[in-house]
């Protein structure tokens, strides 16, 4: 028969390892299971082949106002470094190819105004959502039940303006503004601090990066953590009752106080909790589906692109290849260029031969950057949906009206049974921020309802 | 080590038993894996406690233009009754309760004209949209891109015709329409023959019944299939490969060339297929969340709403109960009225004590029928989203965006794993008919696959 311990976490991402390593902190006993043999979730370092260098598949970046991540990078003794954002960026919208500074590349002045109203409409609906609850704002239900692509179109009046706030939503949620709530996605613009926040580098959520990657913040807590985290144990079954939870993983059973599962909600319905879920949190789980991103790493032998004066950030509103940035150290080395396929791009990209989708990457850097694009040293892609353990990347959203109806369930717990994850977070939902702010939150609440 | 047989059926609803039966008549070996102790899915015969009698807890009606599951009926040897409809319907809209003869209450003639203009570009949309492929339709991409609410607050102009179709759609779909993708509910329109075919008892899809109740077609299937049908058997895992699946439940394994899964999108989810699901499947299946109804069947001593000539049909765009029907036989014995907590009405009703829940459902019928409403002799209720093995009723829906996005997904099989289910008709999609149609197609895949 297995030991009963405090707390079983299920999931060793950053929300997992934060909840853990809290309640270890607490004097609590604690387990955690994960699925993969590797910690850290939807951050991943990757070597290069034939290299002594990685790359970060997932999770990449750091910003202000992120103030748990970067306690964390703090506490942990890590160090981030900026993200290179020096020289002129490349924009391709409505049919033109620019190089522009700052954040908005040149375009007519009817979009540009366009898009400034947009946006200054977008921010302003979305501080009026209460971060705790955005299902009490008082446009609420308005909001969620239309698509953010409604909205969008209820708001921003010329086809360049849509075009480059869908851009916006491939980049931010890795999702199509017609599949999302509108609710859903203001709710996450004020979760991050407004849209400039989101899509910024220099002052916004691609501000910095963390020296070594971001999955050293999940691997050094689970150093700390030592045995208390088991691999390779994928969790089956949840059997649970108002005093216990028995988890199993195949044939290996743990039994505890109480669980935390620090997995993205398509993932819980993986598990087969007895008693079943009650039904308002089960049809909550089947209305938050999986963003999709493919990220595509690319090395080169240099970083031709600094010395024709360009940043290495790229956009463009019709190619396969939406997003890229520079990726590399301040110096240079290695140079580093990354890009993501993102929502319907990904779905496509999906269907080609790796040789093809690589032909298709390299095309857009080519004409983004110049012919040098083509020739890269080494090439490294991550295909988040085809991750079993992941199923999809950034995070899950919302679909129209699941926050009026079901948000309350986000975090509620279901008996012994607590919820983390990124998703269920108040601040930064969806980034690694948000997953550390929801561990904390579920280390908490056990510890308050186990205080002596 | 067990035995090799040529397919596996998941799931003993009709679609799964439909293809078994088609699979057996053309020489193949199958099994039928069931998650209950039971068969018939999503219909079900519930003795009434305490009585010599049942009611039907699940799907219960069949109507013109069901080809597929009349057939069945007629080659099962078993017979229809018409549901009653002799007498005044009542109905409770903008505030005044009523009663009518007739599909449409007595209303302003300016909510009038809204509703029969409404309905007929509902049905005119509807009927552009082809069933084998609905994301092809010219104006897909716009449908989808927004909820069906979206749509109908475009298209109906006056309060009192949006609650009207507000109820509709709990009806149709126990679902809200800010939920669901206005491409899905006007494919779903299209593929039951329109609004009128949907809610109507006469002439539409609640005009007959099945004599002994809708679930003995799929007993009557599976005992056909004898020892084939394996009960208790909650598949927890697919292995496939081009040429093989090896199906657990739990401890107990079966091989086989080829596989039918046949449960609803949720549910699919809970089984660890390996290698994954293809991402695109995968994702599908994230964006198909179920309905939600409670079904209550109330029996009185004697149908005293007959006498009183009321047919027993009732709808409120208020009340939790929204929708009433009289659901006893042509003699009235039993007498039985069944009515419906749909959507968020079934979510809210699903928070009460089932004492509670009683009263409010007896309340309304009371306000329907008068005060002997309040005196049942048995009271029945099936919260279909409180059954593991179903997780909602009447069937799933698809949020925006997911039918041009993964709407070929359907029906592509993965590998030797071939998709049926009522969710994947073209014709009565989310009826038994439907489920009917989805076995026969599945088994025919299969066997064209296979033929010599």
């Amino acid at each position: 028969m297995s030991d009963l311990v405090d707390v079983i976490v299920v999931g060793a991402g950053a929300a997992g390892l934060t909840a853990a390593r809290a309640l270890v902190a607490a004097g609590r006993e604690v387990v955690v299971l994960e699925a993969r043999v590797r910690v850290g979730g939807r951050t991943l370092n990757l070597e290069v082949p034939g290299s002594d260098t990685y790359v970060e598949a997932g999770g990449m970046w750091v910003g202000p106002g992120q103030d748990r991540v970067l306690a964390l990078v703090d506490e942990l003794g890590f160090a981030t470094f900026p993200t290179h954002v020096q020289g002129v960026n490349v924009g391709e919208f409505a049919g033109r190819m620019t190089r522009f500074s700052g954040r908005i590349p040149r375009l007519n002045p009817l979009v540009l105004a366009d898009i400034g109203l947009t946006q200054l409409r977008l921010d302003r609906s979305a501080r009026r959502i209460p971060l705790q609850a955005p299902w009490t704002a008082p446009h609420a239900r308005e909001l969620d039940g239309q698509t953010f692509d409604t909205w969008l179109r209820a708001h921003s009046h010329t086809a360049a303006g849509r075009a480059f706030f869908r851009l916006i939503t491939q980049a931010v949620w890795c999702a199509e503004p017609e599949e999302m709530s509108a609710l859903w996605a203001q709710f996450y613009i004020h979760s991050g601090g407004g849209v400039d926040s989101l899509i910024n580098t220099a002052g916004g959520a691609q501000q910095d990066r963390v020296v070594g990657g971001t999955q050293r913040l999940s691997i050094a807590m689970a150093e700390e953590l030592g045995e208390r985290v088991v691999l390779d144990a994928a969790v089956t079954e949840i059997d649970w009752s108002d005093t216990e939870v028995r988890v199993r993983a195949g044939q290996r059973q743990w039994r505890a106080r109480h669980a935390i599962v620090a997995v993205p909600p398509p993932l819980v319905q993986r598990i087969r909790f007895t008693p079943g879920l009650p039904a308002e949190r089960a049809h909550l789980l089947q209305r938050m589906p999986m963003g999709w991103t493919i990220k595509v790493n690319v090395v080169y032998d240099e970083p031709f692109w600094r010395a024709q004066g360009l940043s290495g950030q790229a956009n463009s509103d019709t190619r396969a290849l939406g997003t890229v940035f520079d990726a590399g150290p301040p110096d240079g080395n290695p140079a580093v260029l990354v890009g993501f396929l993102e929502a319907t791009h990904a779905q496509t990209a999906s269907r080609l031969t790796p040789a093809q989708r690589r032909a298709v990457v390299l095309d857009d850097l080519a004409a983004y950057f110049g012919p040098r694009a083509r020739n890269p040293v080494h090439y490294v892609e991550q295909d988040w949906a085809a991750e079993p353990f992941s199923l999809g990347c950034y995070g899950a959203f919302a679909t129209p009206s699941t926050l009026t109806r079901f948000g309350p369930e986000l975090r509620r717990p279901t008996g012994p049974v607590h919820w983390a994850g990124t998703e269920t977070a108040t601040r930064w939902a969806g980034y690694i921020d948000g997953a550390i702010e929801s561990g904390h939150r579920a280390a908490a609440e056990i510890l308050a309802a186990t205080a002596p």
